[in-house]
């Protein structure tokens, strides 16, 4: 479960000096997120709208706060996991009238926002945060669900250089690589682009496989071909979307667990918002949106790598 | 100029067992591999319809030929890397009436044609040349200029496993990765597979870095971030599209040398062609084959990651 040997043996010495925590969020994502900060000695305080989700936490050591004002109330430093772009606005910036977390918050307290949600939201709440001399952090991760449980993320930290100092020590124990990306949105900025590019490799890949395939070609023997030539991408290193070509990859077990393709469409929608917004043309990043979107209509909840299916059905079965 | 030390030291003890060679096609290819042949000890006879390409090789130690047919007529192995499928038709099967090369050869002969072509083409001549007795491979190669003259092609090739055998050692003077696709025809389509794949992945990184550096990215930081996430591909690691990134890399160099937009452009052609004809859908690349297109109109002698300039024309200056 990905708990570090560092952390634990610097547990006893160094929990007086680790911040309290508020955990907003404890989805698939928040919750293994939220159990590896405990794990690592960090004194955490969790709010979800899900009592199931708080009560797994509570048995692993969190309390469990009936509002974010709540979990925040004696944290030095917030962290949220959330769906949407709507949910991280409601949370810090308040809907209704009714005050937002930020407001409630002391100086110099730390937010750190890991919902992947347009740019112009973080540096909308970013801003505001400022105002009220609070540290905001756009941090959205990529890795899924394994690399929260195994504690190797990677997160990508826009926001300042002093704040993202702070952070980097709490982050480093919900994942592996860190990176500071630029000034507030350029986290969900640079996730976006990856993601985007991510689409493009895995739907051109599958395409690429397909055309060989019914050209007569083994899958393994041109995936292998490819990977060894300048069509090397992280697809073909480790998320063959043919079945049977890798081992221990979605395509080889029905396309069940991974990421989901309409988690992919919900990037590539993000991108498109953001190069719409921003007057970038993206032709490439566009089909790989369409194609998604036409296949999501059937197959949302099966992994990314279920394009393939678009060329050759049979790989479902 | 990439000679090996295996084959210089094994020269004196190894000549009388290598096969005299015919080499045709002397152009930025294929007179750099015929080189590498001469250092490795091989007995060469060369025919180019250039003069200044047969001399250059004759001065490296080759017996020019005043035709195809000449240049074989004491070889046991034939290579060829010529421009397009109608020039290794009109080779070997011949034009006009006239009977070509592979009317020409005793039975038993090895050829191996290197030039990039349709795997339609490649199938027809194998086709022919099994009739007469004849073992023939496509070998195309990916690597450029540059790993023609170090002598680090890659040989993807297509024909029975003997004469892939027999063929594989005298490739190995001149490429470094050396794959047997399949039977005759693969060689071909899994080079256009791997090329198709490789201009989809140099248009979407080149999208991708741009929609971040208009974003506020700055595109190394960017660059690194995506090189160390799902988005890492072979452009990211070795051939970066977007000036200043990396050194030694075109895009550094005003998009001098490499491999020309134009070139990238044929081969895409080729794989929608094989689409076609095969039934196939390949929406990435076909978006990728309609961005060079209009790429190449202005810009067809520039390296193939200039599409970047598509997005930001200042890249050019």
């Amino acid at each position: 479960m990905g708990t570090k040997d560092s952390d634990l043996s610097n547990k006893a010495s160094n929990d007086a000096a680790k911040p309290n925590i508020a955990f907003i969020g404890l989805g698939n994502m928040g919750a293994p997120m939220a159990e590896n900060l405990l794990k690592a000695g960090y004194a955490l305080s969790v709010y979800d709208l899900s009592e199931e989700a708080t009560q797994r936490l509570q048995q692993a050591g969190a309390s469990v706060a009936d509002s974010p004002k709540d979990a925040a109330s004696n944290a030095q430093v917030v962290i949220s996991m959330l769906p949407a772009g709507k949910h991280v606005h409601s949370v810090y910036l308040g809907e209704n009238g009714a005050a937002g977390l930020l407001a409630e918050l002391p100086k110099g307290t730390l937010v750190i926002d890991s919902s992947t949600i347009a740019a112009a939201d973080a540096r909308m709440v970013a801003e505001s945060a400022s105002k009220l001399g609070i540290d905001f952090l756009d941090a959205p991760v990529s890795g899924g669900t394994g690399g929260a449980i195994a504690g190797t993320l990677t997160f990508i930290v826009g926001g300042s250089a002093d704040a993202f100092a702070k952070a980097e020590p709490i982050l480093a124990v919900m994942g592996k690589n860190i990176f500071h990306a630029g000034n507030h949105g350029a986290g969900q900025v640079a996730k976006i682009c990856n993601n985007m590019l991510l689409g493009i490799l895995m739907a051109g890949t599958a395409e690429a496989i397909n055309l060989g395939v019914k050209n007569g070609l083994d899958p393994k023997v041109l995936s292998d071909i490819m990977l060894q030539s300048s069509g090397r991408n992280w697809t073909l290193e480790v998320y063959n979307p043919y079945p049977q070509v890798m081992e221990n990859v979605p395509s080889s077990n029905g396309y069940k667990g991974g990421f989901m393709s309409k988690l992919m469409q919900k990037d590539l929608n993000l991108a498109m918002q953001t190069a719409k917004d921003t007057d970038v043309e993206t032709p490439m990043g566009a089909k790989a949106t369409e194609l998604y979107a036409a296949h999501t209509v059937e197959n949302g909840d099966r992994d990314f790598s279920s394009i393939m299916a678009r060329h050759d059905s049979s790989v479902l079965s």
